[in-house]
């Protein structure tokens, strides 16, 4: 932890540069793979699944079977969380449901905005040490509650070939019944190929590592779409006199846990606050299971004390944390000038696991400053809108001529024909 | 024009293949321009406009004074029409304002998603054959509606080295007085990095040529987000014996002369329809200035006769038009079962030239199929979401359980700590 106070705003850059997450180096094996399962589809999954994952396996798709026993083994108190923060997810993002925009912009001219699901969506849950099953309710139930008609997981397989059973237990919970172990890029150009096995999509979504990340752009340039552009997981706490050192401690190691290149900053006009901080930090981290990972997230983290609020938000906005969680006196004056975050938790008892989990927000969010241009995944992420309109003759006498002046200054007669022709017989028309 | 009859489903796949649009072979260029941007700034840029658009130049800003004088030089009628379509193109983009989304998702426990503007929004408009001021009113509208901070113009300087007239007068119309003259991969570089005169962005808008549309997909693998990627103009009409020839002629027409790779597909439940519209455009087309263009994209373009209109539709939604027309009797029909489209024109009086400019929606729509997965450009386009939650005391008692199960599950003790702390600090306070 480097503790820095009020520094000068020339040097705020440097303190708050991420870790450079540069795909550049990993995109000669994406395009291999990319090719090669274009090529030999499903072969080419079950090779690579094999060369990164040590799994040899015939078949990708999870049975029936499979399902039923990972319902056995999961526990009952772990089936009820789940369903605890299954509901508080679905109340928050049916809540985003919107209707038709409709507006008669000029009389006779009737325009209005629907949205409609996309079709065709892959999820893709990561791997690695952590079984992601919160990641399942964040995807799957926004994906149907949008309504979208074929929605498929991707999953790397466990060193024994299976799928972590809470993973199964939570598609099968959402109504997700087609779930296929493959992971990596592997799974990622699958869903961007299509292969015999795993169809392709139209829109992929869920974390991963740079690899994964480095996929899902890959795919966008096949014009597959993606929800973001992914990285390591970030918190940036907001604190000033009235914050609890222990509980600031204990948010910060919560992100630090993620990864050893996750972010985790705090930022407070309270001068004494990083010592304190620090400390707990200390204590708390002796504890920790994953304190190896931990203790390497926090050698990074900036616990920056700065005198003025205004200097403070500036920063945070600078920043573009992930995660905020701001404890301060003033809070209502940090929300008015906040523009850039992910998901925002306020006061003493909104701990950032609360939405990583069982709020209901989603915890799929935008890393890496990406804050600035992205949403986190929302109901919206699964859903495109289309527009219509309707023009009546009078309509189109209206606006007839702004359209043909229009048309003629682009140099596009063609457009302009398109709507004399129809006021020519509107004229016609009322003469009889 | 290819008139096919009836054809077989296995088929459809080829009839509807657009054609190829690898921007693979344009990585290259692409990455030198990029990299050229990126190490001299400024003076790259002026090179490689000389080199492409022939134009010597030592400002790349546009001055207050070429402001006047295109205002000077702008039609009086011309001026009229922009103004007119402005006001209708604000309605429907402040129509799709909406409000803060705000659920209690259990008892002390508030969530809620609130959008907030895109700080800094870079928009291009091509150059080329027609100056494209249409497309200023389509992006600069909504951007200033989002509340954009930071919102800036690229477009390539025409021969003489000034910017058409109309462009500078949309744009400071608009509210848009910060335009550069830059075009091509050099000015979406210029916007990705920022050079000292042209500032970096945080997302890219606008149409483009295939170099543009590899240019803003590089600028995406640079975390600058992008609106869509980009392709020639389409138009698909779905018409029955309602439908008057001379209209479905010209609406097609209107497409072709966007370019000589402009997709336009007439679909029909009536057997007679394409030998009508063959003729309709044979006679409209030689009267045509872009005549030329209009033949070539004309010579690609299919006029498919289907008997069943559920045949139809399904063959609409697997080619995911970017303008569909609808005049069918059972529009209602076509409408109920619609579900990939850009922007859907209804009855005979709603050519598609109407929503190019002045009926009120937006004109940047997903071409190529994109139309599955991605919204034209709306409002949100220049909004991010962002969620908030506060929870109470009494709101983490509740779900604080359900969040410490999951947390140990996905073996993230930190995450758990973090909820403990603060439900042993609540049973601590209950006791006094």
């Amino acid at each position: 932890m480097e503790i820095i106070r009020n520094p000068e705003r020339a040097s705020w850059k440097t303190i708050l540069t991420r870790p450079a997450q540069d795909a550049s180096s990993l995109r000669e094996t994406v395009e291999y793979i990319f090719k090669e399962v274009q090529q030999q589809g499903d072969r080419a999954v079950r090779q690579f699944t094999e060369k990164y994952d040590g799994i040899r396996q015939e078949n990708l798709l999870v049975s029936g079977e499979d399902f039923e026993r990972a319902d056995n083994e999961v526990d009952e108190n772990l089936k009820q969380a789940i369903q605890a923060a299954r509901l508080n997810i679905e109340l928050f993002h049916q809540k985003q449901k919107s209707s038709v925009i409709r507006v008669e912009t000029a009389p006779g001219v009737e325009c209005w905005q629907e949205k409609k699901p996309i079709e065709k969506v892959g999820l893709y849950i990561p791997g690695g040490s952590a079984p992601l099953f919160s990641t399942v309710l964040m995807l799957a139930i926004p994906a149907r509650i949008a309504g979208c008609q074929e929605i498929i997981l991707c999953t790397p397989p466990l060193a024994d070939g299976s799928i972590h059973p809470a993973i199964l237990y939570t598609a099968r919970l959402c109504g997700i019944n087609v779930v296929y172990k493959a992971g990596g890029i592997q799974a990622i150009a699958a869903m961007t190929w299509g292969t015999t096995s795993i169809p392709a999509v139209y829109k992929i979504f869920g974390p991963g590592n740079q690899y994964v990340t480095a996929a899902k752009q890959r795919a966008s340039l096949q014009g597959v779409a993606i929800d973001m552009p992914a990285g390591p997981s970030e918190l940036l706490v907001m604190a000033d006199a009235t914050a609890d050192p222990a509980f600031v401690a204990a948010d910060l190691l919560s992100q630090a846990e993620h990864g050893p290149d996750s972010q985790v900053i705090l930022v407070t006009t309270c001068p004494e606050l990083p010592d304190l901080v620090a400390a707990e930090v200390e204590k708390q981290l002796a504890e920790l299971p994953r304190k190896e990972i931990a203790a390497k997230a926090m050698e990074n983290s900036k616990l920056v004390s700065i005198e003025k609020a205004e200097d403070a938000i500036q920063l945070v906005n600078d920043y573009a944390p992930e995660h905020l969680i701001i404890v301060c006196e003033e809070e209502a004056y940090y929300l008015r000038h906040l523009r850039n975050a992910g998901s925002v938790f306020l006061g003493a008892y909104s701990p950032e696991s609360a939405g990583d989990y069982a709020s209901g927000t989603n915890h799929t969010l935008p890393t890496n400053g990406y804050a600035r241009q992205y949403s986190g995944v929302n109901l919206d992420s699964f859903l495109k809108s289309i527009t219509f309109q309707r023009i009546s003759k009078s309509g189109l006498a209206n606006i007839g001529p702004t359209i043909e002046i229009m048309a003629a200054a682009e140099g596009l007669t063609g457009h302009k024909n398109a709507v004399s022709l129809r006021m020519k017989r509107i004229q016609d028309d009322s003469r009889y």
